[in-house]
């Protein structure tokens, strides 16, 4: 059983081949090929945390993977990251420990990061004007960072309830290709961005949908747990497009879950990502349609990063 | 953070204060202290495996744990163990991982046969005519271990499936102090045994009403998953103390589980483990009662043994 910490797994890191196992893995759920139980969670109080094991395996497939991911929101006055955590893949037929994978958090930061171009790939509109980024957190940076995957479009409107950390995204030195401007407001970003990734905590929604304007795309990657929730439901009414990475899981939590609640839409107006990738039928069908993905994170995602890199450091490739 | 291997861990095994942490554990459990969610769960139907994903912490406490444990049971066919797994400690106020502790299943095995040793201290009758051991598995002899702890009984009678394995723990060398007897059939053990064991992963009930004798008690831990049952629902009628680790989990499986189905008993009528040791008068009231504890095996178990071991090798004691 090997142990890689994160120096070494940045080293393995072959984006290409994750986002190609990524998409296999979202069809293979899709077409209940995988095995992904419901997440664990933890809740804290006091200081404030949450922890998520997700956890699972694709029937075909060599392994299952645990992954454990923790958020706590009074780290960084303690001088630590939000997120941490670790991967641990194992043998499917034998149960042993195949490695851990001590990513500190970073691979669930790349797997939503790329979770999200993957959605763009399949739903934004052909001419992305502006890319819009709600929060200023770590995914704030990872969607942007994996959004140059999918499109060409560089101009960035960021906005945050915190404009320092808005301003210290706009000056990323990791992002320097883009031209990042920090929006005053919600509302500036909805009607000047074709494209908007929602990456934020709250729990009381940002958007609404007389903020948007037609042939927008939205990924809502923030709502990952009980009680957050980014879009408000009404948003969803006015979509063309409702796409979520997992069913079961916008059961549960998420944006979705409160449109559903909501009565607003209905659980058959709503297809997996994996669908979306199968079908063309299902992506966006013209440059006027509003779409949202709405992206909890699954467990298969986890397993396929690990797996990748995993092989990528066996076989003695980046 | 620290990455422990067996080899250590077991070196810094202190028996006694883990049964003390264990004790500690079951009563916050039972005081609504805990924060232990569902299990998680993965079954693997070829080979035939599962794997048990246990997490949660004490309120009051300093950390959090995240065990995983697997059991496949064509491993030993291969010359690998059935059970494998690790525990992980995190800093419950940053998410931080504090020690990975590689026990290859082994700390749960010992926790799991210290649970066993707690339910007897309390249910136990005032004199051991003898131990009946069902089941000859890792549990038999983790069983009888601790059972060395509680009782001054030496005399054993066991009986499994497997004959040569029966054989096998008879003459284990780390049971010496024993007088172990192969029974031929479990109706010996019930008629000759009155602190009976059972460790099986039957999905059939073994162990009958008719069987039993007044003045028995029975450990019940091999039914730890959907589907396992050792013991007959109609023998829990005839109990006089009906005892688990944790209520919320013998409502989703276990022997209890099936025992509630059945209408036999009332969930009025099931106590846990915190409160037997809490309350002298929950625990057997005289040598005629047949008492049953019924063990699916809980998280805060797995917390207190690692914070014990891990509090062990950073203070450099036993």
């Amino acid at each position: 059983m090997k142990i890689y910490r994160l120096a070494e797994i940045k080293q393995h890191l072959d984006i290409p081949s994750v986002m190609a196992g990524m998409e296999e893995g979202f069809v293979a759920l899709c077409k209940k090929e995988t095995v992904t139980p419901p997440v664990g969670l933890l809740h804290f109080d006091d200081p404030k945390g949450d922890c998520h094991i997700k956890y699972g395996y694709i029937k075909s497939g060599n392994y299952y993977v645990v992954k454990i991911a923790s958020g706590f929101y009074d780290n960084p006055r303690k001088g630590l990251p939000t997120g941490n955590g670790m991967m641990i893949l194992f043998d499917k037929a034998t149960g042993t420990p195949v490695c851990i994978l001590l990513d500190e958090g970073y691979l669930t930061d790349v797997r939503t990061g790329l979770a999200g171009s993957i959605a763009a790939r399949y739903l934004a509109p052909s001419k992305v004007d502006c890319i819009g980024i709600v929060g200023t957190g770590a995914q704030a940076f990872f969607q942007l960072k994996y959004l140059t995957l999918v499109t060409s479009c560089r101009k960035v409107l960021v906005w945050g309830r915190n404009h320092e950390k808005a301003l210290a995204l706009k000056r990323h030195e990791n992002l320097g290709e883009f031209q990042i401007e920090v929006a005053p407001n919600i509302e500036t970003i909805a009607s000047k961005c074709n494209l908007i990734v929602t990456t934020t905590n709250t729990e009381t929604p940002l958007l609404f949908h007389h903020h948007i304007r037609p042939g927008t795309h939205i990924t809502a990657i923030g709502a990952d747990d009980v009680g957050k929730q980014e879009i408000h439901s009404a948003l969803f009414a006015h979509a063309d497009r409702i796409v979520v990475d997992s069913k079961n899981q916008a059961m549960l939590f998420g944006d979705t879950f409160y449109a559903l609640k909501s009565g607003l839409i209905e659980k058959d107006a709503i297809r997996e990502l994996g669908e979306v990738i199968e079908d063309k039928k299902l992506r966006r069908q013209n440059d006027e349609q509003i779409t949202i993905a709405d992206l909890t994170g699954v467990a298969v995602s986890d397993l396929q990063i690990a797996v990748k890199i995993y092989e990528n450091m066996t076989l003695g490739k980046p």
